[in-house]
């Protein structure tokens, strides 16, 4: 809402041309708004409204902007304005944005870097994407055991503003990661005090090659502000701070939740992705999980004969597909999210199977009891479908429960298996679970209604 | 596995009664990591254990642990080891502990805190649930716009250990929050420099009404590493740091992600549910969406004579349901994730419309001329089930098509119909709108069958 109006009073100033209001508005503003605002802005008024902005704050918002806005920008730039965006931009930024920009605005950045930066980013470039090393930045404080505080705040104060953080600085021997200082430790200390006797040699670290997710997922365990990334020889080579971890998180979220409701994963925004893009994610599940139906067609064509004798059984086809894909959803989805969270590891395998048996008998006996009084009552009295018997809704019931079993363990234990065989649980939710529950129940169906039904 | 190993060792040394071993390695550990092999060990083990802690450690552990260890721990204590941890805990985590504990142990712990923080606990304890109130902490760095950055640093030096961050400090006048000012700020300015200087006066705050979720949100599109709370006259009553805000926002992940499978949501680990719990979470869905699967049955049974006369049409009845099922499916979780991120509002509900029926065409041609193929070639000629007539297959393909748009109509409108009255998106995922496409698409399936077929 307060977005909305923010524009709005922009573009109406904007259009007025009253650009001394305008500027002193927008010169107010924080980096993440002016983002937002130029996001929703129009071709040529993206690059006039940047233009408008203090110089550090255009960089600043520059970084949060989406990357067709970014490139639609650059290709506006003039080259002293991409270097001083460029060179305000923090390494880890750059790299990102690089990746995103096709290669002739990728050539021109280059071109307005300085050689050292130049090599950095294509240090940095190398490393494989969502690894550490992709996401780290190179600009952190590095102090020496034999330092003072004071001699260490002396060079805080005249590094500190180009690094991406100053609250936690790393202390090195010969490039190797010995220990971490905080900014609190270095406040709380007396001037004299040498950094070796304050650092905190326990350091929490994770390797270049690690994935994203693992440096989020042990930033946020240990509650830290930045994690160093160091090499195969324990030489710090950079760090990730929180605020990319966070955004590390939430992009591994809506990953998980796609791969759950089989979508291919995409990093765009919906409102950004094109109709054909968005169409490609979503066929090939749409086609695979079709062609899988075949098996559940070919069991019911195998009973055929048996259904034309008793069609009343063919009303309860959906509700007991449903009720099993519903049973077996529930159950492998919150697998799925306790391995990602950690909760639950392979070795609990056999504890979450015994847990489900048990959940789902509680569960099938219940939804049994609540379906047979309703198929006797609603069904047969109040609708007067006299052809369902009690013979009927016993094998519908029966089958419930079955269902309901098979559902919840197959649900809780494929995305263990996938795990353990190194697929991504993920892919292992509700669609992809709910196929192979249709046919299992569906053959529960018949077996039992041929058996009790005698037909 | 690194934990496992660690667990072992731990236990194995605790086992041999090598305590003063134990109790270096232990020593060594960080917080987290011990709050693992503590939440890990038996009954009687947890205590004995957390006794040979260190005692910083062992509060620090001590937040970390889940509430169940917790309350053991406390029943174990004695007033005077409970008096020392309570000390300790930043306010927020004694707040949180208080909501987890039963009544006889909050009255210990409240009887074992000075007049001081017993008060501020119990103002934190009055904010509802799930607001910013209830999440934030009251221990943050405040400055007089009057102070000089030197006196600015004499504070920090002095309170810096018992507040939750020194990193951001906020500026107030009359309670009133009016500035923030960084340490990096404060440490790049020279001793002499007035804080109303250099502070920010375009703070980004909450209100201690908001949601949590807005907390966390707002802290993240901002890059805070901690965001103030300010009442109804803008005076500021605590802050939330970052570490919270990333707890939030996983929460908030896992609550949406459970909705989306029918479960009602549980803040505790899976292995920590009871089976009853579990089971109470999972049956009200399956028991409602069961139910509703009333009418699917409904329209079979009216079209029970027409399926007689063709029973080859019920052996596609599974995939189309299924088809429309994941594609109603993709477009719901993937609006409902864009919702929840931000990334569309109410506003956008035309061009999501108009987006997802483009996506539905084509989709839909995709599938029925692939299921076309499929079925004469496949079904027909190779299983040689002579029953599929092209006419037959003409219908499949046709519902197909209405299936699939339609799926994708109900699944991106829902979630922004259920946000614009005001209920959670997250509840229109798959499997309601399985429980409402299924019911459409057998519709169609037999209107379009009872027009081509001539039944």
């Amino acid at each position: 809402m307060e977005q909305t109006s923010l524009f709005d009073v922009v573009m109406t100033l904007y259009r007025q041309r009253k650009m001394a209001e305008l500027k002193s508005i927008l010169a107010q503003l924080n980096p993440a708004d002016v983002a937002n605002i130029i996001e929703r802005a129009d071709g040529r008024d993206v690059i006039a409204l940047f233009r408008l902005l203090p110089k550090e704050l255009a960089t600043e918002a520059f970084a949060y902007i989406d990357s067709e806005q970014q490139e639609q920008l650059i290709l506006a730039f003039t080259d002293r304005e991409l270097r001083e965006v460029i060179d305000e931009l923090f390494l880890d930024d750059t790299v990102d944005l690089i990746e995103e920009m096709p290669a002739s605005i990728v050539n021109r950045i280059l071109k307005n870097t300085d050689p050292v930066t130049r090599a950095q980013i294509n240090e940095l470039l190398a490393y494989p994407a969502d690894s550490a090393g992709s996401l780290m930045t190179p600009e952190y404080v590095y102090l020496k055991t034999t330092m003072t505080v004071e001699e260490s705040f002396a060079k805080i104060r005249a590094v500190g503003v180009v690094k991406e953080t100053i609250y936690t600085c790393y202390v090195t021997e010969e490039r190797k990661l010995v220990g971490v200082v905080s900014m609190l430790d270095l406040l709380t200390s007396s001037y004299e005090t040498v950094i070796g006797d304050i650092m905190d040699t326990n350091v929490i670290s994770v390797h270049t090659k690690d994935d994203k997710e693992v440096v989020a997922s042990t930033l946020a365990k240990y509650d830290l502000l930045a994690i160093p990334v160091v090499d195969g020889e324990n030489r710090i080579v950079g760090i990730v701070t929180v605020d990319d971890a966070i955004d590390v998180i939430q992009d591994e979220n809506t990953e998980d939740i796609e791969k759950m409701a089989a979508i291919v994963p995409t990093d765009k925004p919906y409102l950004k992705t094109g109709v054909i893009e968005t169409f490609l994610k979503r066929i090939p599940w749409l086609l695979l999980l079709m062609v899988s139906a075949t098996f559940t067609g070919m069991i019911i064509t195998g009973f055929e004969d048996k259904l034309a004798a008793s069609v009343v059984l063919t009303a309860f086809i959906p509700m007991l597909m449903d009720t099993g894909g519903n049973a077996g959803g529930q159950a492998s989805v919150t697998i799925i999210r306790g391995l990602s969270l950690g909760d639950i590891s392979l070795r609990d395998v056999w504890s979450v199977i015994w847990k489900e048996m048990r959940v789902a008998v509680i569960c099938g006996v219940c939804l049994a009891a609540v379906n047979f009084g309703k198929m006797m009552l609603v069904d047969r009295l109040i609708l007067g479908n006299t052809g369902i018997t009690a013979a009927v809704a016993l094998v519908v019931c029966l089958t419930l429960m079955v269902a309901v079993f098979i559902a919840k363990i197959i649900g809780c234990s494929l995305p263990i298996l996938a795990k353990a065989v190194g697929f991504d649980p993920a892919v292992m939710a509700s669609p992809f679970i709910t196929t192979i529950v249709d046919a299992v129940s569906l053959l529960a169906y018949f077996l039992i209604a041929q058996s009790l039904l005698h037909i």
